[in-house]
């Protein structure tokens, strides 16, 4: 950087954007929010925001609810604006336009968009997946195509100014590559030392043939029933 | 299990309890809360909490509140406590002596007491791991001798009935661990195939080589002198 002023430096500052709405997998916003949080203590240049429609608490998955620190409104501009899974709440809000038009109009100030895990469901149902390669939760990776994306089975998936994470836990490694692509590789691996990100799965990968997706296709529309029921023409297109 | 009624179910689950206080690093917390949750999710017997002093928002180091669903009073007995890290705000909290009473008693109702990185510093200002092998995050590791513990650089290490992860995303592996032993590796390894826990750090493992821990010495002291001003002689301790 230059001898820029007080002034430039804020007008350089990129902010990544989390969006939170009720119900959502806490590790699909937490794991990358940890990492694009240290990433703007190590260096400057950087902010972190956690959007939502209200700033008050709002249930996840776990007994924890979280607070969000921005309204929509209220939020900077984002240099990217990530958006996070779930399970079922996550796939009732790709019914609820209210939402997903507050993605389309955020998308469109943001420099990338990007998901984790079932997150892409709403990228995608807010129409922002047309014909892009992007990637989901394994048990969901295939519904993308409904909606007009190339579902492609990579730990993420960059596509444009579009990266899509697979599910939940995955946002860590796409978080990772994306402070590589921002601040270089230096200091990506500082991120990860202070995160001391030195994954020991105590019982080694997932054995991806073992855990077949197809014996999961009855719990998929069941979920997809449960958070879809008023909403018949979207369940019947994901359903179908 | 037997036939068991509905009062001896009951009887019989397991909660897993996560300590909450205020500025702590939020995927100490939820790495390990999303794995027990989604065990609980998967099968009967097992359940989680937060628990904090009030039922309200509390910072984290990240844009986030974070909200307990118990206090210390309505919480069942644990069958594990878990304690998360953090930065300065941890280190403080070494001298919060309300706090480390919650945790002797919490501990004393718990079949387990667990930490994330530098959790195992309240849990050794707490008394409780004296004599213990235990570990924390990598730049406080030797800090914890200070307490009469055993340092050890594991990603978690187990003594007793006593179980402590390096930082902040090691609190992933241990808890799946410990899902293993509690409900066996086919349930962990269904744990991790739905959370898709298949981590692929962009940059490869960390290089501990280059990771000196020595250069980092006197970022230590300072947040230590930060955290504890108020505290003369803990300080002295930690610091001499």
């Amino acid at each position: 950087m230059t001898d820029s002023s007080a002034l430039r430096h804020e007008a350089t500052v990129r902010t990544i954007a989390f969006v939170q709405y009720p119900g959502l997998t806490p590790l699909d916003i937490v794991g990358p929010l940890q990492v694009f949080s240290m990433l703007s203590h190590l260096v400057p240049g950087y902010d972190t925001v956690v959007v939502g429609e209200r700033i008050e608490p709002m249930a996840t998955d776990t007994p924890l609810s979280l607070v969000p620190s921005h309204t929509f409104e209220t939020m900077p501009d984002p240099y990217a604006l990530i958006v996070p899974g779930g399970a079922v709440p996550t796939l009732a809000a790709m019914a609820d336009e209210k939402l997903l038009d507050r993605l389309r109009t955020a998308a469109v100030r943001s420099e990338i968009v990007g998901s984790v895990c079932t997150g892409s469901l709403l990228l995608a149902a807010a129409g922002l997946l047309e014909g892009r390669r992007a990637n989901s939760h394994w048990m969901y990776r295939s519904l993308l195509a409904r909606f007009g994306a190339i579902p492609v089975a990579e730990r993420w998936v960059q596509d444009g100014n579009v990266i899509t994470a697979a599910g939940v836990s995955a946002g860590i490694d796409m978080a990772l590559h994306l402070v590589g692509e921002l601040a270089g590789q230096d200091i990506a691996r500082k991120v990860q030392l202070f995160i001391e990100y030195d994954p020991k799965p105590p019982f080694g990968p997932i054995d991806w043939e073992a855990a077949d997706p197809g014996q999961y296709t009855s719990r998929r529309r069941e979920s997809l029933q449960q958070a879809l029921a008023n909403y018949p023409a979207l369940l019947e297109r994901l359903t179908s």
